[in-house]
């Protein structure tokens, strides 16, 4: 039996054959031909077949995972047919009289490679869409009888180098158990699309491809990022066992979606979700989500090559209230900048973007884009339960600005006859230590704080997250971040105002015996962690979770703090 | 009268004639030769006079700048007597039979676009200085008869595009009584040079000189900043009103020289100066000094091309104590890192560096040089009264580790024999708000705190200061700030400890009533800014300041702690 570390991508335990999916060589020859015509009628033939195939993917995609995931396949039919590609290709075919896969082959090629020196997300994930258009259609001019993950028809764990878009959307869920691939980490294309597909997988494995061949028993430990190749019948009853007790935990998990958070002690607090688009709404109903806690509008800017119209903002804002139902959505205005890049801005290179000009910060300075989104908002909000939440807020001055500008909106909406609601919650994100160690002032202006604690943590400990020489600083449990936590909870509480929590930290099992102590209110958090986070919540108890804050405010680091929650655990 | 503003950089009023200093054509024409001997026989003398002439400068600035200033020329005379570049002059004459003025152009040429071009301040200033050797030595190649300011003999203002280290360096004070130029900001080289002549100095005008011609007359405002280009006989009596205000008001200062500096209430607080090199301590007791707060020791470490040895360190160190003669002298170790570079540790590029692997965070990685630097402290501290300081301490683990490297060093000294003072004190730096937060754990195990606001600020506000786009989020008088500084300085009484800062503010008039009513105990600043400060707070209640700084701690915002401190002052 052979134990292969990695990554945990995606949770739970599957036990099945290896498939091994492995891709065909696409290596082109150069060949001259004689009749053009035929060889164009053999392109238009591949390119009919390959269209018919994206069409059954794509259609099978939008029943099973969503408009969202569907629309990475429309993109694809939109290659397909772009005539930028397939003219220059059936020019070369009939100019230079070169076969039909040559000619698509070069041609594709200075296309990826065009996209590949921009310094573009966008275009660099255009690049890879356009490198799996093109093997798609040199399958069939090729002749290449390329087993796809689509044709899988029994029981099976699949085992790859890596996995495409086209790859996993074709995995058949009833028969694709789980898979382990050799690249990637948690937040790669086919890590998402394994929890999204709620298939256990591991990844970034380096070698499982070297150790394991085409029908050996595999077992994938999604929860502890294992793959046992061969494993033997003790072992297999082991992870068996495992396997009931993780699914007899989900089980139990899915009880509480219709339920409320509460305390032994009756507390009731509120299970929210961080969002991106509106297609996430669907993940947040199913998981028992009571609101939407950060609703980040940064995608709505980004893969375009210009700023969204006040309508296409409008009409997403409009889709998320609407599917949410009237439970409440908080939108965050654009916090863009810094990293975050959006090329069509062209802004300048900065020494430390972290600590530069973005979000709130670039919005009050480019009216422009702040006046169209805080329009589209104001005007969706008739369709449900909108509050608002500006970025990045160092001093009240901002918060000031910010609100000024956005009664001036609303005042010319009203003024043209535009339905306003006038429930209009507005907050800000307390992610900057000035924000929080100011918290009683802030309170007396806005309706509710919502705590950022990824950058609230990287500015207290002054230390960048993604760097990893100093990441160890990077301390969610630091007593310094809880003291923080307590200044702006108690602030807001005295002025009668609620206070949320949309940082990695809100769904974190050791924080949140802690944050329950310490009076959050609102915990908002990834989807799939809203059962387990409210399975934990039930269990405890608001009176001793305030003790237990209460001793973590004096602890003197953070490796205490963390003792401390585990000795209630154990 | 034209009024011209620019950048106040050197405090004073200055009224007499314009000396419009402008630097000759040096271009070269390329000549062949016959008598390579008489060539180089031409070169031989004007290096000669060259030399001459440097000697004589490096001598006067000697005496009357110290030996720090003087360094400049000693490293002009070395470039001068430097084979790697006299050789292949002398060759280029011989080899080409070329004249020694273009075989000297071409030479030095190469050599400083090859400094240039490497990413190291050290090297670009080795450009700038063989740029000026070799003006000086074409100035006798080509017999330009240039009126250097050294043969300036009756009283002037120099008006210039920009001044060269020589060309400050031979301002004769007693003719020279103030100087503007085009560009130069606050920090540029001649700007810190009109500070130490005590030279009223406007920088940055733009266009002075086309403002302004030879013999006109000239007034300097190096207190706000302005030019008079021939102002009428009004305006000449109001400047000398001015002058003789301000000149009062110096002489007042300069007899607190040796007064300690107490409120009108009978409080004492020290008031210490920031070092960067043993040279600087004699302004530091010129002007009154009672300790040095902060000696940054990076200075050792620059300009160099390998670690500084133990030696060279405990010399400096030693030399610090021993003038310094008894008074308090508290050390930061080593803060390279993020933004300050040494090429020689060749640390990776970081995309935000002041959130980064920097100061601490470097030293307890690369044990080798903090070890060699706490040793030589060790050593040195049995000449005065030593006090160790770790900068950018962001949790007591950090200082627990950095701790226990000091006192391993010191008993491994003392097993060797080697005389260790018992009685340094040892401090950290409060720059980081984790630890602010936490002052009063860090209380019970340090022997000071003293806060660095430039970088507390920086984080707590999450803006780079350097970021002209979000510079205006550096507020020092956010109420923020001040309940962090207060934090600190309550916890750290609370365990009976004393409370300095080295950061910018200490030094500020607006904020020294603030600081002084928050309880902090040592100001740390510039030397030149002490007097003007002991003068401040000598006419100071602390109770009333109490009262003050309680009102501060409420304002909403910092303009509004501006107004509240400016009443009082009015």
């Amino acid at each position: 039996m052979l134990n292969v570390s990695g990554i945990a991508a995606s949770a739970g335990i599957a036990i099945a054959k290896a498939f091994i999916l492995e891709h065909p060589d696409y290596s082109v020859e150069k060949r001259q031909i004689n009749d053009v015509d035929a060889e164009i009628a053999k392109l238009d033939s591949a390119l009919g077949k390959s269209r018919a195939e994206l069409e059954a993917i794509k259609e099978r995609t939008l029943q099973e995972l969503g408009e969202k995931k569907a629309e990475i396949f429309a993109s694809h039919l939109l290659i397909l047919d772009d005539p930028e590609l397939i003219d220059p290709v059936k020019s070369k075919i009939a100019d230079e009289m070169v076969n039909a896969e040559f000619a698509l082959n070069e041609t594709a090629s200075q296309f990826i490679s065009m996209f590949e020196n921009m310094k573009s997300a966008y275009l660099q994930e255009r690049a890879a869409d356009m490198r799996d258009v093109t093997k798609r259609v040199l399958n069939h001019l090729l002749g290449i009888d390329f087993m796809s993950p689509a044709e899988i028809s029994e029981e099976v764990i699949v085992l790859a180098e890596d996995l495409t878009p086209s790859d996993t959307a074709q995995l058949n869920r009833q028969y694709v158990k789980g898979f382990a691939t050799n690249i990637g980490g948690r937040t790669s294309h086919s890590a998402i699309m394994a929890r999204s597909l709620e298939i256990p997988a591991v990844v970034g494995t380096k070698d499982i491809l070297s150790q394991a061949k085409q029908g050996d028993l595999i077992i994938v430990d999604g929860l502890d990022g294992h793959v046992l190749v061969n494993p033997t019948d003790d072992v297999v009853a082991e992870y068996r066992a495992k396997q009931e007790q993780y699914d007899a935990q989900r089980a139990e998990w899915r009880k509480l979606r219709d339920e409320p958070t509460v305390t032994v002690d009756n507390v009731h607090v509120e299970l929210a979700a961080n969002i991106g688009t509106p297609n996430d709404v669907t993940g947040v109903l199913e998981n028992g989500g009571e609101a939407v806690g950060l609703y980040r509008t940064e995608f709505l800017y980004m893969g375009r090559d210009k700023l969204p119209s006040e309508d296409i903002q409008y009409n997403a804002y409009k889709a998320v209230l609407e599917k949410m139902e009237g439970k409440p959505v908080v939108v965050r205005t654009l916090d863009i900048g810094g990293d975050k890049e959006l090329p069509y801005l062209d802004l300048p290179k900065e020494m430390n973007p972290f600590l530069g000009f973005r979000a709130v910060r670039l919005c009050l300075d480019r009216l422009d884009i702040f006046r169209t989104q805080l329009r589209a908002l104001l005007r969706a909000s008739v369709h449900g339960n909108l509050r608002v939440m500006f970025p990045m807020i160092a001093t009240l001055g901002e918060f000031r600005e910010a609100k000024a500008v956005l009664l001036e909106e609303k005042e010319k909406l009203v003024a043209e006859g535009v339905a306003v609601s006038d429930s209009i919650q507005l907050g800000i994100m307390v992610e900057i230590p000035s924000t929080a160690v100011m918290a009683d002032q802030f309170a007396k202006e806005v309706d509710f704080f919502s705590i950022g604690t990824n950058d609230l943590i990287q500015y207290t400990m002054a230390a960048d997250r993604m760097n990893e020489r100093v990441s160890y600083l990077y301390q969610p449990y630091n007593p310094a971040i809880l003291r923080l936590v307590k200044m702006v909870i108690d602030a807001a509480h005295r002025e009668g105002k609620w206070v949320g929590m949309c940082g990695e930290m809100a769904g974190d099992e050791t924080a949140i015996p802690l944050l329950l102590g310490l009076g959050l209110d609102e915990f908002s958090m990834s989807a799939t962690s809203i059962l387990p986070a409210r399975s934990q919540i039930t269990k405890l108890s608001r009176a001793d979770m305030q003790e237990l804050a209460a001793k973590a405010l004096e602890m003197q680091t953070a490796e205490q703090v963390v003792e401390l929650v585990q000795s209630i655990q154990a």
